[in-house]
C-alpha cells in the first residue's frame, strides 16, 4: 500500500493546504470522532476513503481499553492484545515481585504456560453503542441545575443497571459533548489476562524524561498480553492483522482508541480557570512529589524499584501539563479561541430565541469557575495515592453506599461499577511500606503547606505528631495489607467500620465527612452548571456549525487519523521517521547517561540488526493521553503502527488541536518484527502476528 | 587536649542535664553569641574555660567572611584561608572555564604562580566593633513606624559613610535583636584571592543530596584559597594553627563564623506566617526550580556543568527548608514556644508601665504578617536570578539612586556598599546563555503561574510571546555580556538607560516600578513594624531573662561553642565519629549510584590511606547556614575541625535550638591532614599549615 491512492490524494490536498489561512490548516485533520458518526465527508473528499459499517464494526470490536487507562487492540485470533509497555508497566512491577525483574530485563512467554497471569488488570471491548440522551434528561427540563444533576444520575443509573441485567455486559453511560448528549456503552469486560512479551523498560523508554513528548525517538514501547476466557486463550469475533508493507511517509492512517480527556468545547473563561488555577497547582503538586520520589528513589535500589511507576507517572504528567501550560500563555491560540467564541456569541444574540435558549451559558460557566476557586485549594485534603488509606476510605463508603438504592449512591459504588471495584479493592497485588509512608507523609505535609498548621482537617491528620512520625504509625498500626481483612471489613458494612481500631480506617471515616463536603460542593456548584451550560454551548455550536463537531475525549472508543508527515522545527526539518540505527547513535552520543543505556540484548545483536529498518514515525491523528497503546491501521485496517507519544508541540492539544507541529508518534510496525526478529528471537510471538499477514 | 579538662568536665555536666527537663537539656549549649559579650559565666560554670580579650582578639581577626555567603579562617602566616568546598564552589566553576574542570579534578597549586586569581571574589574580615544603637535611634522616639524607619536608614547611611571615610575600612551598621541594638562592624576588605587548594566535588559532597544534612557522613568538604595584597600573599596579623591531636569525644569546641539567619525571637505568630505562608511557598519555587534544573542538566553534559552551582544550590535549599517546615509541624516546638511567650506577655502585663512599653508588640507584629501575606505573592515579579536580568536591574536603578544623597537611596547603593557592587556588576565571570534562558522561562511562567495570564505585569513581562519564546529573545538580544557596555551604560546614567535598546534593560526598567512598589509596601508596612516591635520583645526578654540573650544571626561573625557528642535516633547512637575507611564501605554498598562514587585518586590511594583516622565528627555547636566554613578550635585556638553541615535535626534551629538530636557536622583536621599527605601529596599545602603546629 506504499504511496497508495489514499496518500497521493493527500499529498495533493496538504499543497493547496499549505496556502490557505493557518487556522484552516490547523484543523485539516482535527477530531476524536465518535464511531457511531466518523466524518464521512471530510475522508471522502480529502483522501477518497470510505469506511464501510463492517470495517468501522472490525475496528470496533479488536480496539481493547485498559482499566488502568490506556489503549490496545486484539491482534491475534488467539486473543493477542498489543499495547504501549507504559500502559503495562504498571502491571509488569507487580507481576516483577517473585525473583523476576521484567522491567530490567523483559520477559518473553516461550509457551502458553509461561504467559505470567496478572493480579487485578481488567480490560473491556467495546460491544455495543445506544444514544439515550433522551431517556437521561426526561423531567429535567424545569429543575435547577443540582435538582437536574440528581435527577440524572439516577436515571444513568437505572439505565446502567437495566441494561447490564439484561445483557450481563459492563454498562456504562457516557457523557458526550459535556452533557449535550448520553450514549449507554456495553463492554465485554475480560480479567483474566496474561502477559505474552515485554521488552527491557531501557528501550521501551529510551532517552527517558529527556526524551519524552519529544522527537526524534527510538522507543519499542509495546507490551503484548493475552485474553484469556475460562483458563484458554480467547477466540475473538474480531481482530486486526499486520500489514507486511508497513506504511509510507504522506500515506493516512486511523487511530483507534481511548483519549482520556480534552478541553476543546471550554469557554475562553474557563480556559483561563485552566491556565490561572488548575494547571499551575497541579503542576506545584507534580514538581513536590517528583523532587520526593527522587529523594526517596535516590536512598536505595530496592525503594527505586518500588517506586519506579509513581515517578514515571509523575514525570509524564509534569511534562504534559507544562507544555499545556506554556501553550495557554502563548496568545495565538488564546487569540484564536476567543475570535470563535466571540463569533458564535454574537450569532446566539442575534435572534431572541437562540439568546433565551443558550445566551447565558458562557457567563454561568465563568461564574461556576469563579466559585471553584474560591474552594479549589481543599483537594490536597485526599491522601488515596496511598493504596492503604484508598483501601480504608472505599471500605468507609461502601459501608455508607451500598445500603443506599443504587441511583442515590456515589456514583463509583453504583452496581454496574461494584465488579471491578471490588476487583481492585480485594486484589492481591503487593503493598510497599516504605513507599506508602513517603506517600502519606508527603500527602499530610502537603495539607498543611495548603491550608495551615491551625487547620482543623490538617489537626486532625495530624493526630499531633509531624507528618513523618504519622505516617509511620498509619502504615505500622494498619491491618489492610491483608485481601482477608479487607474482605471481612467490607462485609462487615457500617458496623465494622464503627468498631474497627485500624488506624487507616480510623483517619479515612474521620477525613469522609470532609471529603464529601468537598464532592459535593463541587457537583452542585461547579460541575451541574458546566454539565447545564455546556449542553447549550454545544447545541449552539452545533446549530452554527452543523452538527459535524465530535465531543471532548471522555476514555471511550474514538477515531483519530492523518498522514504520516514531517515538520518544521526552529527552522529544521524534523523527518517522519527514525531508523533502527539511530537508537545506536544515540546511545553513543549521551554516554554517560543511564536513560541512553541500551539493554545489554540490544547491544548483543547490533550486527544482525537492520540499521535501515524504519523504528518510529510521526503523523498527524488527532490523540492525547489515553491513546497510549493505540493501533496504527492502514486502509485496509492492517496494523501499520503504534501510538505511543505526541511531541511537546501537541500538548496543548488538551485545548485545540494544531497540526502545523504537533504530531502523534508512533512504533513502526517493521521495527517491532525486526527487533521481536533480531534482538528477542521471539519465534512464537512472530509467527502468531504474522499468520494471517498476506 | 585528648580527654582535656574542659571535656572530662562536661561529661560530668551531661550526665545530671539529662535527668532535667527537656527545654533544659535543649538550651545547653545554644547561642550564637556576639564576640564582644561572650557567654563568659556559662563557659565558666559549665566548662571551667575563660577566654581571654587576647583569645578573643586572636580568633576575631583570624575569622574570614565569604561575600558569597560563608565563612572561613585564616590558617597560616601566609594568608592562606580555609573554607568549605561547597563555600568556594561558585568560584571554582567559574576557575573551571579553560580547559580546567575543577568539580571533576579538584586542583593543587604547587607553587605561588600556579594559584589561580579568583574574578569576583570578596573576603572580608572584622577589625573593629561599635555599639551606636543611641546614634541611630537618635530623635525617632515620636515618630510613626515608616517615618522612623526613614529616619534610621538616613542615619545608618551617614555613619556609615563617615567611618568609611576616616577608615578606609568597609563600615556596615548590623541591625541586632531584629532591632533593638545597632552595631558598627568595620571589615578589612580583600580582594585578590587565589585558589591554592580544591579536591574532586565528588569527595567533597561525598554521598550528593542524599547525604546531605544528614550523618554518619565522609565529606573532605574543603578548600584552600590565599588573601594577596598588593601582589603579594597576605601577612596576617592573626591566624590560627593547627592542633596536630585532633579534638575527641566529649571535648568542648569552639565555632566562629557567620551564621546567615535564625528566627529564634519570633513571636508565635510570626513563626505560624513561616510555617503557613513562607516556607511552603519558598518550598514551592524550590521544588519547582528543582525539577526544571534536573530536566536541564539532564539534556547534556555542558548544561550539567554550567547548571551545576544553581543545582546544588536549590536541592540544599529545599532539603533545609522540608526539614525547618517539618519541624515547624512537630507541636512540640510549637507548644514550648507558646508557652515562653505566654509567661513573658503575662509578666509584661502584669505592670502598667511594662504593659505600656512594650505590651502592643507581639500584636502588631502578627497584624504586620497577616499585612504581608495579602502580597507575600508579588515576590515572584523579581528574575534576579538571571544574571542579566539582574545586571540590568542594577544599572536601571543605580541611574536613579546614584545622583540621590547617599543616606535616600536604597540600601545597596549607599556609599559603603558601592565598591563591593561594582567589583560584582563588572565581573568577567563567564555568562552561560542557555543556563541564562532557562532561568528567564523558569521565572516568566511562574509569574504566569502565580499572578495569572491576564495580570499586567505579566503581559508587559511576556510582550505576547510564550515564556520560552521571550526568555530567547532578551538573551539573543541583550548587550550585557559585555563587561564594558555594562560599564558604558553605567557611566551613562539616567540618559543612557532613557536610550538604551536593549531589551533586557528595557524589561528591567519596565519592571523596576512594580518592584520598587512591592519593596516599599513591604518596607513600611511589615519591616518597619517588625524592627519597632521586636526591640519592644527583646527589651522585655532582657528585663525578664537578664541579657545572656544573644541576637538572631545577621551574617555577621559570632561564636558557638559544644562539645564532640553523639546522639540517638531511632533507638540507635550514631557514633560522634566517622573514619576514612568508612568512604570506602559506603561507595561499596552504594554501587551504581554516582552520588557515592569516589575520586580515582581516591580509589588509587586507599591501601596507603589508614582507615581508622577520623573522618567527619558531629558536635553540639549552635549554628545555621552561613557557619559553612567556620573553623572548629580547641579552648587553645586550634584547629581541630571545619564545620561543613548540621544534620536533619539540626535544620528547626532557624526557629529554636534543641541538642537531644540535633547536632553541627565537621571534617576532621586529621581526616584532612591524612587526605592531604596520602592522597593528594599536597605537600606544600601541608607544610605551611602544619608549620606552626606544636
Amino acid at each position: 500500500m506504499r504511496y497508495g491512492v489514499a496518500g497521493r490524494i493527500f499529498l495533493g490536498a496538504v499543497s493547496a493546504a499549505v496556502m490557505a489561512v493557518a487556522s484552516l490548516v490547523a484543523r485539516a485533520d482535527e477530531g476524536m470522532w465518535l464511531l457511531t458518526s466518523p466524518p464521512r465527508e471530510t475522508l471522502r473528499a480529502r483522501y477518497g476513503f470510505e469506511p464501510t459499517a463492517a470495517w468501522m464494526e472490525k475496528m470496533q470490536k479488536s480496539s481493547v481499553r485498559f482499566s488502568t487507562g490506556g489503549s490496545g487492540s486484539l491482534v491475534s485470533a488467539s486473543g493477542l492484545v498489543m499495547t504501549n509497555h507504559h500502559v503495562a508497566s504498571d502491571m509488569l512491577s507487580k507481576l516483577s515481585d517473585n525473583g523476576l525483574d521484567i522491567q530490567r530485563d523483559g520477559y518473553i512467554a516461550n509457551s502458553e504456560a509461561e504467559e505470567l497471569a496478572c493480579p487485578d488488570l481488567e480490560l473491556n471491548i467495546l460491544w455495543t453503542i445506544e444514544d439515550v440522551t433522551d431517556r437521561v434528561n426526561e423531567g429535567t427540563a424545569e429543575m435547577s441545575a443540582s435538582d437536574a444533576a440528581s435527577a440524572r444520575r439516577r436515571a444513568i443509573a437505572s439505565i446502567e443497571q437495566a441494561a447490564g441485567e439484561k445483557t450481563g455486559y459492563l454498562c456504562q453511560v457516557v457523557t458526550l459533548y459535556q452533557g449535550a448528549k448520553y450514549h449507554l456503552y456495553a463492554y465485554k469486560r475480560f480479567t483474566d489476562v496474561r502477559l505474552v512479551f515485554a521488552p527491557e523498560e531501557q528501550i521501551a523508554f529510551f532517552g527517558g524524561d529527556t526524551d519524552n513528548f519529544e522527537y526524534p525517538r527510538y522507543c519499542l514501547d509495546v507490551t503484548f498480553f493475552r485474553i484469556y476466557e475460562n483458563g484458554k486463550p480467547y477466540t475473538p469475533e474480531h481482530h486486526i492483522s499486520w500489514s507486511s508493507a508497513g506504511i509510507a511517509e504522506g500515506e493516512l492512517g486511523f487511530v483507534f482508541g481511548h483519549p482520556g480527556t480534552t478541553r476543546r468545547l471550554y469557554t475562553v473563561d474557563h480556559i483561563k480557570f485552566a491556565r490561572d488555577v488548575q494547571l499551575p497547582r497541579r503542576l506545584q503538586q507534580l514538581w513536590r512529589r517528583e523532587v520526593q520520589l527522587t529523594n526517596f528513589t535516590n536512598r536505595s535500589e530496592e525503594n527505586r524499584r518500588m517506586a519506579r511507576e509513581d515517578f514515571l507517572g509523575v514525570q509524564n504528567a509534569r511534562k504534559a501539563l507544562a507544555g499545556q501550560f506554556e501553550g495557554l500563555l502563548d496568545p495565538a491560540m488564546m487569540n484564536e479561541k476567543a475570535r470563535a467564541e466571540a463569533r458564535l456569541r454574537a450569532w446566539v444574540l442575534q435572534d431572541p430565541d437562540r439568546a433565551a435558549a443558550w445566551g447565558s451559558a458562557w457567563d454561568d460557566i465563568a461564574e461556576a469557575e469563579k466559585r471553584y476557586t474560591e474552594f479549589y485549594d481543599q483537594r490536597v485534603i485526599d491522601l488515596s495515592s496511598s493504596t492503604l488509606f484508598k483501601t480504608a476510605l472505599h471500605l468507609v463508603r461502601m459501608s455508607d453506599e451500598l445500603p443506599k438504592p443504587s441511583g442515590d449512591r456515589l456514583r463509583e459504588y453504583r452496581d454496574s461499577g461494584l465488579e471491578s471495584l471490588r476487583f481492585q479493592l480485594f486484589s492481591p497485588a503487593p503493598i510497599h511500606d516504605a513507599l506508602e509512608i513517603d506517600i502519606l507523609r508527603s500527602g499530610l505535609a502537603q495539607m498543611a503547606e495548603t491550608l495551615g498548621g491551625d487547620h482543623p482537617i490538617v489537626q486532625l491528620a495530624l493526630a499531633g505528631k509531624s507528618p513523618t512520625a504519622r505516617a509511620e504509625e498509619l502504615v505500622a498500626g494498619t491491618t489492610l495489607h491483608s485481601v482477608e481483612t479487607r474482605k471481612k471489613i467490607g462485609a462487615g458494612g457500617s458496623e465494622a467500620i464503627a468498631t474497627s481500631t485500624d488506624p487507616m480506617v480510623r483517619l479515612a471515616a474521620a477525613l469522609d465527612p470532609a471529603l464529601r463536603a468537598y464532592r459535593t460542593k463541587y457537583e452542585n456548584n461547579v460541575e451541574s452548571v458546566e454539565r447545564q451550560s455546556y449542553a447549550k454551548v454545544a447545541a449552539a455550536k452545533f446549530a452554527f456549525e452543523g452538527d459535524s463537531v465530535y465531543p471532548d475525549a471522555t476514555f471511550t472508543l474514538r477515531m483519530a487519523f492523518g498522514p504520516v508527515k514531517p515538520y518544521q522545527e526552529m527552522g529544521k526539518t524534523i523527518p517522519a521517521f527514525t531508523a533502527m540505527g539511530g537508537a545506536f547513535e544515540r546511545a553513543d552520543a549521551r554516554q554517560g547517561d543511564p536513560a541512553f543505556r541500551l539493554p545489554p540484548r540490544w547491544l548483543d545483536a547490533k550486527n544482525e540488526i537492520n540499521p535501515d529498518v524504519p523504528f518510529n514515525f510521526v503523523m498527524c491523528a488527532d490523540i492525547i493521553g489515553g491513546n497510549s497503546g493505540s493501533p496504527v491501521v492502514n486502509v485496509k485496517g492492517e496494523v501499520v503502527g503504534l501510538i505511543f507519544d505526541g511531541n511537546l508541540q501537541s500538548l496543548p492539544w488538551a485545548f485545540a488541536y494544531d497540526e502545523r507541529q504537533g504530531r502523534a508518534v508512533c512504533v513502526d510496525s517493521r521495527g517491532m518484527i525486526e527487533a521481536f526478529r533480531t534482538v528477542y528471537k521471539a519465534d512464537r510471538l512472530l509467527k502468531e502476528l504474522l499468520a494471517t499477514t498476506k
